[in-house]
Protein backbone atom coordinates (compact mmCIF):
# COMPACT_ATOMS: atom_id res chain seq x y z
CA UNK A 1 0.00 0.00 0.00
CA UNK A 2 1.46 3.68 -0.82
CA UNK A 3 0.93 6.14 1.65
CA UNK A 4 1.55 10.15 0.39
CA UNK A 5 3.26 11.49 2.67
CA UNK A 6 4.81 15.47 3.49
CA UNK A 7 8.31 16.08 3.07
CA UNK A 8 9.89 18.61 5.58
CA UNK A 9 9.64 22.20 4.59
CA UNK A 10 12.17 24.03 2.63
CA UNK A 11 10.54 27.24 1.73
CA UNK A 12 9.84 28.31 5.11
CA UNK A 13 8.70 32.03 5.70
CA UNK A 14 10.72 33.43 2.59
CA UNK A 15 9.36 36.68 1.11
CA UNK A 16 8.35 36.59 -2.15
CA UNK A 17 8.18 39.98 -3.98
CA UNK A 18 6.50 38.81 -7.58
CA UNK A 19 3.18 39.26 -9.05
CA UNK A 20 3.22 35.61 -10.27
CA UNK A 21 3.12 34.55 -5.72
CA UNK A 22 1.09 37.31 -4.92
CA UNK A 23 -2.04 37.61 -7.47
CA UNK A 24 -2.96 33.86 -6.87
CA UNK A 25 -3.37 34.58 -3.12
CA UNK A 26 -4.98 37.72 -3.61
CA UNK A 27 -7.43 36.12 -6.16
CA UNK A 28 -8.06 33.28 -3.99
CA UNK A 29 -8.45 35.06 -0.64
CA UNK A 30 -12.16 36.44 -0.06
CA UNK A 31 -11.75 39.07 2.64
CA UNK A 32 -8.53 40.95 3.82
CA UNK A 33 -8.05 42.87 6.91
CA UNK A 34 -7.01 46.87 7.01
CA UNK A 35 -4.50 48.40 9.63
CA UNK A 36 -4.25 51.89 9.60
CA UNK A 37 -3.77 54.27 12.48
CA UNK A 38 -5.83 57.00 14.38
CA UNK A 39 -3.96 59.06 16.77
CA UNK A 40 -1.22 56.49 17.22
CA UNK A 41 -3.85 53.75 17.75
CA UNK A 42 -3.65 51.25 15.72
CA UNK A 43 -6.94 49.95 13.97
CA UNK A 44 -7.87 47.04 11.90
CA UNK A 45 -10.98 46.40 10.20
CA UNK A 46 -11.61 43.06 7.78
CA UNK A 47 -13.04 43.85 4.55
CA UNK A 48 -14.49 42.50 0.85
CA UNK A 49 -12.25 43.39 -1.62
CA UNK A 50 -10.60 42.73 -5.50
CA UNK A 51 -7.66 43.21 -7.02
CA UNK A 52 -7.19 43.72 -10.83
CA UNK A 53 -3.90 43.82 -12.32
CA UNK A 54 -1.46 46.01 -9.56
CA UNK A 55 -4.25 47.18 -7.85
CA UNK A 56 -6.46 46.33 -4.66
CA UNK A 57 -9.48 47.70 -4.42
CA UNK A 58 -12.62 48.28 -2.13
CA UNK A 59 -15.39 50.00 -1.02
CA UNK A 60 -17.55 51.12 1.67
CA UNK A 61 -20.12 53.35 2.83
CA UNK A 62 -19.59 56.91 2.51
CA UNK A 63 -20.15 57.46 6.37
CA UNK A 64 -18.16 54.73 7.34
CA UNK A 65 -15.51 56.15 10.19
CA UNK A 66 -13.46 53.42 8.62
CA UNK A 67 -13.31 54.94 4.57
CA UNK A 68 -12.88 59.01 5.95
CA UNK A 69 -9.85 57.49 7.47
CA UNK A 70 -7.95 56.48 4.93
CA UNK A 71 -9.19 57.77 2.12
CA UNK A 72 -6.73 60.58 2.59
CA UNK A 73 -4.12 58.83 1.94
CA UNK A 74 -3.13 57.82 5.51
CA UNK A 75 -0.87 54.83 5.16
CA UNK A 76 -2.42 51.23 5.88
CA UNK A 77 -1.21 47.45 6.07
CA UNK A 78 -3.45 45.31 4.54
CA UNK A 79 -3.02 41.38 5.37
CA UNK A 80 -4.45 38.66 3.65
CA UNK A 81 -3.99 35.06 4.59
CA UNK A 82 -4.70 31.53 3.22
CA UNK A 83 -4.45 28.85 6.31
CA UNK A 84 -3.70 25.85 3.97
CA UNK A 85 -2.41 23.87 6.82
CA UNK A 86 -1.61 23.10 10.85
CA UNK A 87 2.06 21.24 11.24
CA UNK A 88 2.42 19.29 13.50
CA UNK A 89 6.14 18.54 14.41
CA UNK A 90 7.26 15.77 17.37
CA UNK A 91 8.30 18.86 19.54
CA UNK A 92 5.84 21.86 20.26
CA UNK A 93 8.16 23.83 19.28
CA UNK A 94 8.56 22.67 15.94
CA UNK A 95 4.67 23.07 14.94
CA UNK A 96 3.95 25.28 12.67
CA UNK A 97 1.39 26.46 10.39
CA UNK A 98 1.09 26.50 6.38
CA UNK A 99 0.47 29.34 5.08
CA UNK A 100 -0.07 31.70 2.14
CA UNK A 101 0.03 35.83 3.18
CA UNK A 102 0.64 38.63 1.42
CA UNK A 103 1.31 42.33 3.59
CA UNK A 104 0.65 45.40 1.41
CA UNK A 105 1.78 48.87 2.61
CA UNK A 106 0.25 51.65 0.46
CA UNK A 107 -2.18 54.75 0.96
CA UNK A 108 -5.41 54.91 -0.13
CA UNK A 109 -6.60 56.94 -3.81
CA UNK A 110 -9.99 57.40 -4.07
CA UNK A 111 -11.66 56.08 -7.74
CA UNK A 112 -14.12 59.00 -8.77
CA UNK A 113 -14.68 57.80 -12.54
CA UNK A 114 -18.19 56.60 -12.70
CA UNK A 115 -17.63 53.69 -15.27
CA UNK A 116 -14.72 53.15 -13.09
CA UNK A 117 -16.36 52.52 -9.87
CA UNK A 118 -19.11 50.48 -11.65
CA UNK A 119 -16.43 48.60 -13.36
CA UNK A 120 -14.85 47.75 -9.68
CA UNK A 121 -18.07 46.73 -7.44
CA UNK A 122 -18.20 44.12 -10.60
CA UNK A 123 -15.04 42.98 -9.64
CA UNK A 124 -15.17 42.71 -6.20
CA UNK A 125 -18.93 41.07 -6.69
CA UNK A 126 -17.63 38.83 -8.74
CA UNK A 127 -14.90 38.01 -7.05
CA UNK A 128 -16.60 36.67 -3.93
CA UNK A 129 -19.37 35.46 -5.95
CA UNK A 130 -18.08 34.84 -9.69
CA UNK A 131 -20.91 35.20 -12.21
CA UNK A 132 -23.56 37.39 -9.68
CA UNK A 133 -22.69 41.11 -11.62
CA UNK A 134 -24.02 40.13 -14.67
CA UNK A 135 -27.20 38.88 -12.95
CA UNK A 136 -28.15 41.96 -10.96
CA UNK A 137 -29.70 45.31 -11.65
CA UNK A 138 -27.83 47.67 -12.53
CA UNK A 139 -26.76 50.15 -9.83
CA UNK A 140 -28.75 52.99 -9.20
CA UNK A 141 -27.48 56.61 -8.66
CA UNK A 142 -28.30 57.31 -5.20
CA UNK A 143 -26.13 53.80 -4.43
CA UNK A 144 -23.59 55.03 -6.30
CA UNK A 145 -23.37 58.08 -4.23
CA UNK A 146 -23.53 56.34 -1.03
CA UNK A 147 -20.61 54.54 -2.00
CA UNK A 148 -16.42 54.87 -1.64
CA UNK A 149 -14.34 52.66 -3.73
CA UNK A 150 -10.80 53.18 -2.72
CA UNK A 151 -7.54 51.54 -5.01
CA UNK A 152 -4.38 50.53 -3.22
CA UNK A 153 -0.91 49.97 -5.78
CA UNK A 154 0.52 46.63 -5.17
CA UNK A 155 4.37 48.26 -5.38
CA UNK A 156 5.04 47.73 -1.96
CA UNK A 157 3.50 44.12 -1.53
CA UNK A 158 5.17 41.17 -0.04
CA UNK A 159 4.00 37.21 0.32
CA UNK A 160 4.97 34.67 2.59
CA UNK A 161 4.29 31.06 1.90
CA UNK A 162 5.24 27.76 3.73
CA UNK A 163 4.37 24.63 2.35
CA UNK A 164 5.61 20.76 3.22
CA UNK A 165 6.02 18.67 6.39
CA UNK A 166 7.37 19.29 9.88
CA UNK A 167 11.08 20.28 10.37
CA UNK A 168 12.21 18.36 12.95
CA UNK A 169 15.09 18.45 15.35
CA UNK A 170 17.52 15.39 14.26
CA UNK A 171 17.23 14.32 18.44
CA UNK A 172 13.68 14.07 17.85
CA UNK A 173 13.32 11.92 14.50
CA UNK A 174 13.42 8.67 16.56
CA UNK A 175 10.27 9.40 18.43
CA UNK A 176 7.51 7.57 17.90
CA UNK A 177 5.07 10.76 17.97
CA UNK A 178 2.26 11.11 14.96
CA UNK A 179 4.20 13.91 12.89
CA UNK A 180 2.17 15.20 9.26
CA UNK A 181 -0.36 18.22 8.25
CA UNK A 182 -3.65 18.49 8.85
CA UNK A 183 -4.78 20.39 5.58
CA UNK A 184 -7.24 22.77 5.92
CA UNK A 185 -9.86 24.31 3.48
CA UNK A 186 -12.44 26.70 3.25
CA UNK A 187 -15.65 25.20 1.25
CA UNK A 188 -19.02 26.80 -0.37
CA UNK A 189 -21.36 24.74 1.20
CA UNK A 190 -25.24 24.37 -0.69
CA UNK A 191 -26.81 28.00 -1.04
CA UNK A 192 -29.83 28.87 1.43
CA UNK A 193 -32.52 30.83 -0.63
CA UNK A 194 -33.94 33.84 1.12
CA UNK A 195 -37.42 34.07 2.21
CA UNK A 196 -38.02 36.91 -0.87
CA UNK A 197 -36.18 34.75 -3.38
CA UNK A 198 -38.35 34.19 -6.17
CA UNK A 199 -36.35 31.51 -8.52
CA UNK A 200 -37.31 28.21 -7.80
CA UNK A 201 -33.60 27.00 -9.29
CA UNK A 202 -30.07 27.76 -8.45
CA UNK A 203 -28.72 30.09 -11.14
CA UNK A 204 -26.14 28.20 -13.05
CA UNK A 205 -22.68 30.34 -11.87
CA UNK A 206 -23.98 29.08 -7.99
CA UNK A 207 -24.99 25.54 -9.07
CA UNK B 1 -42.12 19.84 -0.43
CA UNK B 2 -40.40 22.17 2.73
CA UNK B 3 -37.23 24.25 2.01
CA UNK B 4 -35.40 25.55 4.73
CA UNK B 5 -34.84 29.38 3.92
CA UNK B 6 -33.40 32.45 5.67
CA UNK B 7 -34.97 35.42 7.10
CA UNK B 8 -33.63 38.83 7.05
CA UNK B 9 -30.68 39.63 8.98
CA UNK B 10 -31.64 41.64 12.58
CA UNK B 11 -28.80 42.12 13.84
CA UNK B 12 -26.73 43.45 11.54
CA UNK B 13 -23.46 44.55 12.46
CA UNK B 14 -24.47 45.17 16.36
CA UNK B 15 -21.22 45.68 18.42
CA UNK B 16 -21.45 43.21 21.48
CA UNK B 17 -19.10 43.73 24.79
CA UNK B 18 -20.11 40.80 26.97
CA UNK B 19 -17.65 37.42 26.89
CA UNK B 20 -21.13 35.34 25.74
CA UNK B 21 -20.54 36.24 22.65
CA UNK B 22 -16.93 37.01 22.35
CA UNK B 23 -14.99 34.17 23.76
CA UNK B 24 -16.71 31.76 21.95
CA UNK B 25 -15.48 33.69 18.47
CA UNK B 26 -11.77 33.76 19.96
CA UNK B 27 -12.18 30.41 20.44
CA UNK B 28 -13.11 29.13 17.24
CA UNK B 29 -10.60 31.03 14.86
CA UNK B 30 -7.59 29.28 14.59
CA UNK B 31 -5.91 32.84 13.89
CA UNK B 32 -5.59 36.66 14.49
CA UNK B 33 -4.34 39.29 12.99
CA UNK B 34 -2.19 41.34 15.35
CA UNK B 35 -2.13 44.73 14.32
CA UNK B 36 0.56 47.68 15.71
CA UNK B 37 2.22 50.93 14.82
CA UNK B 38 5.96 51.72 14.08
CA UNK B 39 6.71 54.88 13.25
CA UNK B 40 3.60 55.54 12.04
CA UNK B 41 3.09 53.11 10.13
CA UNK B 42 0.93 50.59 10.81
CA UNK B 43 1.72 47.02 10.57
CA UNK B 44 0.21 43.35 11.05
CA UNK B 45 0.91 40.24 11.24
CA UNK B 46 -1.52 37.02 11.33
CA UNK B 47 -1.01 34.55 14.19
CA UNK B 48 -1.91 31.78 16.16
CA UNK B 49 -3.20 32.52 19.79
CA UNK B 50 -5.62 31.08 22.39
CA UNK B 51 -7.83 32.61 25.29
CA UNK B 52 -8.68 31.82 28.45
CA UNK B 53 -10.58 33.48 30.90
CA UNK B 54 -10.27 37.26 30.04
CA UNK B 55 -6.80 37.10 28.24
CA UNK B 56 -5.32 36.12 25.18
CA UNK B 57 -1.84 34.88 24.16
CA UNK B 58 0.15 34.89 21.45
CA UNK B 59 3.91 33.39 21.37
CA UNK B 60 6.49 33.98 18.97
CA UNK B 61 10.43 34.20 18.55
CA UNK B 62 12.57 36.40 21.35
CA UNK B 63 14.60 37.29 18.05
CA UNK B 64 11.29 38.13 16.04
CA UNK B 65 10.77 41.89 15.10
CA UNK B 66 7.47 41.64 15.46
CA UNK B 67 7.59 40.75 18.95
CA UNK B 68 10.43 42.95 20.02
CA UNK B 69 8.17 45.77 18.64
CA UNK B 70 4.73 44.74 20.86
CA UNK B 71 6.34 43.04 23.91
CA UNK B 72 7.23 46.81 25.65
CA UNK B 73 3.68 47.67 25.71
CA UNK B 74 3.26 49.57 22.92
CA UNK B 75 -0.87 49.82 21.36
CA UNK B 76 -2.06 46.80 19.18
CA UNK B 77 -5.60 46.34 18.38
CA UNK B 78 -5.65 42.62 17.62
CA UNK B 79 -8.61 41.13 15.03
CA UNK B 80 -10.33 38.19 14.41
CA UNK B 81 -12.92 37.10 11.75
CA UNK B 82 -14.97 34.09 10.92
CA UNK B 83 -16.78 34.38 7.89
CA UNK B 84 -19.49 32.17 7.18
CA UNK B 85 -21.72 33.32 4.65
CA UNK B 86 -22.01 35.40 1.59
CA UNK B 87 -24.89 37.23 1.22
CA UNK B 88 -26.94 37.73 -1.77
CA UNK B 89 -29.23 40.36 -2.35
CA UNK B 90 -31.18 41.36 -5.53
CA UNK B 91 -29.03 44.46 -5.55
CA UNK B 92 -25.34 44.56 -5.26
CA UNK B 93 -25.70 47.18 -3.07
CA UNK B 94 -27.29 44.73 -0.26
CA UNK B 95 -25.40 42.08 -1.27
CA UNK B 96 -23.72 41.22 2.54
CA UNK B 97 -21.07 38.88 4.54
CA UNK B 98 -22.28 36.78 7.59
CA UNK B 99 -19.69 37.17 10.28
CA UNK B 100 -18.93 37.33 13.86
CA UNK B 101 -15.52 38.96 14.03
CA UNK B 102 -13.90 40.17 17.25
CA UNK B 103 -11.41 43.71 17.63
CA UNK B 104 -9.56 43.91 20.72
CA UNK B 105 -7.35 47.14 22.03
CA UNK B 106 -4.82 46.28 24.08
CA UNK B 107 -1.42 46.27 25.13
CA UNK B 108 0.91 42.94 25.59
CA UNK B 109 2.26 42.08 28.93
CA UNK B 110 5.08 39.56 28.92
CA UNK B 111 4.24 36.40 30.68
CA UNK B 112 7.78 35.47 32.87
CA UNK B 113 6.42 33.17 35.47
CA UNK B 114 8.02 29.28 33.98
CA UNK B 115 5.09 27.44 34.98
CA UNK B 116 2.61 29.67 33.34
CA UNK B 117 4.52 30.30 30.21
CA UNK B 118 4.51 26.42 29.00
CA UNK B 119 0.63 26.71 30.46
CA UNK B 120 0.14 29.12 27.50
CA UNK B 121 2.18 27.09 24.87
CA UNK B 122 -0.18 24.19 25.93
CA UNK B 123 -3.63 25.95 25.28
CA UNK B 124 -1.89 27.68 21.81
CA UNK B 125 -1.13 24.14 20.75
CA UNK B 126 -4.52 22.35 21.76
CA UNK B 127 -6.14 25.32 20.52
CA UNK B 128 -4.87 24.08 17.01
CA UNK B 129 -4.99 21.09 17.71
CA UNK B 130 -7.25 19.76 20.86
CA UNK B 131 -5.12 17.10 22.81
CA UNK B 132 -1.70 17.51 21.26
CA UNK B 133 0.02 18.94 24.34
CA UNK B 134 -0.43 15.86 26.30
CA UNK B 135 1.39 13.84 23.08
CA UNK B 136 4.26 15.52 23.19
CA UNK B 137 7.65 15.30 24.67
CA UNK B 138 8.36 18.26 27.43
CA UNK B 139 9.99 21.29 26.32
CA UNK B 140 13.18 21.84 26.57
CA UNK B 141 15.18 25.03 28.58
CA UNK B 142 16.62 26.27 25.17
CA UNK B 143 13.22 26.13 23.59
CA UNK B 144 11.87 28.11 26.29
CA UNK B 145 14.66 30.42 25.62
CA UNK B 146 14.12 31.23 22.65
CA UNK B 147 10.34 31.89 23.45
CA UNK B 148 8.50 34.66 24.07
CA UNK B 149 4.95 34.42 25.60
CA UNK B 150 2.72 38.03 25.56
CA UNK B 151 -0.52 38.24 27.06
CA UNK B 152 -3.34 40.76 26.26
CA UNK B 153 -6.46 41.49 28.07
CA UNK B 154 -9.81 41.48 26.74
CA UNK B 155 -11.18 44.54 28.80
CA UNK B 156 -11.16 46.32 25.56
CA UNK B 157 -13.14 43.67 23.36
CA UNK B 158 -16.01 43.94 21.25
CA UNK B 159 -17.37 41.54 18.88
CA UNK B 160 -19.58 41.99 15.81
CA UNK B 161 -22.05 39.54 14.03
CA UNK B 162 -24.41 39.16 11.34
CA UNK B 163 -26.39 36.78 10.84
CA UNK B 164 -29.52 36.43 8.41
CA UNK B 165 -30.38 36.79 4.64
CA UNK B 166 -30.47 39.57 2.87
CA UNK B 167 -32.41 42.98 3.53
CA UNK B 168 -33.63 43.86 0.38
CA UNK B 169 -35.11 47.52 -0.54
CA UNK B 170 -38.68 47.16 -0.81
CA UNK B 171 -38.70 48.18 -4.88
CA UNK B 172 -36.74 45.16 -5.42
CA UNK B 173 -38.88 42.35 -3.62
CA UNK B 174 -40.08 41.36 -6.69
CA UNK B 175 -37.52 40.78 -8.46
CA UNK B 176 -37.03 37.27 -9.41
CA UNK B 177 -33.28 37.37 -9.05
CA UNK B 178 -31.99 34.51 -6.69
CA UNK B 179 -31.59 35.44 -3.17
CA UNK B 180 -30.14 34.14 -0.23
CA UNK B 181 -26.50 32.69 1.46
CA UNK B 182 -23.48 30.64 0.02
CA UNK B 183 -22.56 29.17 3.73
CA UNK B 184 -18.79 28.63 3.88
CA UNK B 185 -17.57 26.30 5.97
CA UNK B 186 -13.55 25.88 6.96
CA UNK B 187 -13.29 22.06 7.11
CA UNK B 188 -10.07 20.38 8.36
CA UNK B 189 -9.39 17.32 5.79
CA UNK B 190 -7.29 13.66 6.27
CA UNK B 191 -4.33 14.48 8.53
CA UNK B 192 -1.08 13.76 6.03
CA UNK B 193 1.63 11.97 7.80
CA UNK B 194 5.21 13.02 7.55
CA UNK B 195 8.23 11.36 6.10
CA UNK B 196 9.73 10.71 9.68
CA UNK B 197 6.34 9.50 11.37
CA UNK B 198 6.71 6.47 12.36
CA UNK B 199 2.95 5.92 13.69
CA UNK B 200 0.83 3.57 11.84
CA UNK B 201 -2.42 4.95 12.99
CA UNK B 202 -3.74 8.04 13.81
CA UNK B 203 -4.26 9.47 17.27
CA UNK B 204 -7.12 9.42 18.64
CA UNK B 205 -7.60 13.03 19.27
CA UNK B 206 -7.12 13.34 15.60
CA UNK B 207 -8.87 10.79 14.22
Amino acid sequence: MQTTRVTPSRLAKRAHYDAATIHPILDEALFCTVSYVLDGQPMAIPTAFARKDDKLYIHGSVGSHFIRSIEQGAPVCISVMLADGLVLAKSAFHHSVNYRSVVIFATAEKVTDEAERIEVLALITDHLIPGRWDDLRPTTDSEMRKTTVLSFSLAEASAKVRTGGPNDDPEDEDLPTWAGVIPLQTKRLTPVPAANSLATTLPDYLA
